[in-house]
């Protein structure tokens, strides 16, 4: 196999707000854009900005900056959401249920095609258009189809056994918000999403404002 | 003000794993934990954990590793958690109920004191013990009392008037899980969460990978 650098993960957390700007100044009916603009908007140096997009390998004009649309289908290609991407969910408590109704998941062609959940009260409702499944069903629901990416909302203890059945599956890619570290083999991949590392962010800038210093940061 | 370099984001980020594993180690009746042993839960490089740990300031033994007691105050001190964070919260859906029903908020010292909604729904019900308090008394509600933190969970359309609320109470520090970069004056310090930028990372994971390449992270 072959080695590539990953882009640095702040760079790839702020393409999500970019495409956000860039597709609500479509909708405005605006055609071009600046880093100043995207920059601004997301209080951020224009330096970064600048960087980021340069990334994506768009040229800009001189004048009027980027096209918006071109932009856009840049960025989306950096990530590599210009491919429809499908999932399952795992866990359809208030997390879950958060998550079926983000409606940005379809600009970046995040397809929910499955929510699973072993709590009789849930099982069988529909939330946000999804109809939950019985969790004791997922294997012959997806033997078939395996979703590239499993998406774990289940409380922690259930996590692993979670992870362990998506991957029994052949599902290679888990975006786990349970509240643990996974045990998966070498070949899976783990997002974990740490919803109290940014309160740590926060707090620290706190400590820092209140010692007396100025939050000085990308 | 003087001018302090704020830890790395991905550093603060960790802690709160960090404090997960200890608290757990813990109650198992352990009184030591190596780097090794967090580096190993987490699945990071141990010279990242070994960073990470040193920043908090504390003195290993050479031969038991950290006394887990001390690393968690330690760490918890580093991040500025060693202080009750008083917090209010704004907008109880899904999200809003998903974090009230976060009970590591408490290892962490946040407290959420209040919750408030506009819709007649979810007024006076109570989500985890917290009873929703009609959005209309927030003033009266929280003149007296300022909170430090506000979390703001209401639908992008509504989080600036939301976060201008707030400021004009006299909060600080806003904690910003809805889907826009909100304006605010030059002392209020924001957080923003982007649930999607995760998916970004996981995504150009995923990109690597498919094109041959070995994900080479941090």
């Amino acid at each position: 196999m072959g080695r590539m650098k990953l882009q640095r993960t702040p760079t790839m957390r702020r393409m999500p707000t970019y495409l956000h700007k860039l597709y609500r100044m479509r909708f405005e009916g605006e055609t071009y854009v600046s880093c100043t603009d995207l920059a601004k908007y997301m209080n951020i140096d224009l330096i970064v900005a600048r960087k980021d997009i340069a990334l994506t390998g768009l040229a800009g004009h001189r004048r009027y900056g980027y096209r918006i649309n071109d932009l856009i289908d840049a960025i989306l290609r950096f990530v590599g959401w210009d491919k429809a991407c499908p999932a399952t969910l795992v866990g359809a408590g208030a997390l879950g249920s958060a998550l079926l109704g983000y409606h940005d998941f379809n600009d970046y062609n995040l397809r929910i095609e499955s929510v699973f959940d072993s709590d009789p009260a849930k099982i069988g409702r529909e939330i946000h258009g999804h109809e939950v499944y019985d969790m004791a069903t997922i294997r012959t629901r997806l033997k078939a189809n395996t979703p590239k990416i499993g998406i774990i909302c289940v409380p922690g203890v259930a996590a692993q056994l979670t992870a362990d059945i998506l991957i029994s599956l052949g599902v290679r890619y888990l975006w786990n918000f349970a509240n643990v570290c996974l045990n998966v083999p070498e070949q899976v991949i783990v997002q974990r999403e740490v919803i109290a590392g940014g309160f740590a962010v926060l707090a620290a800038k706190i400590k820092a404002v209140e010692s007396g210093a100025t939050p000085d940061e990308e």
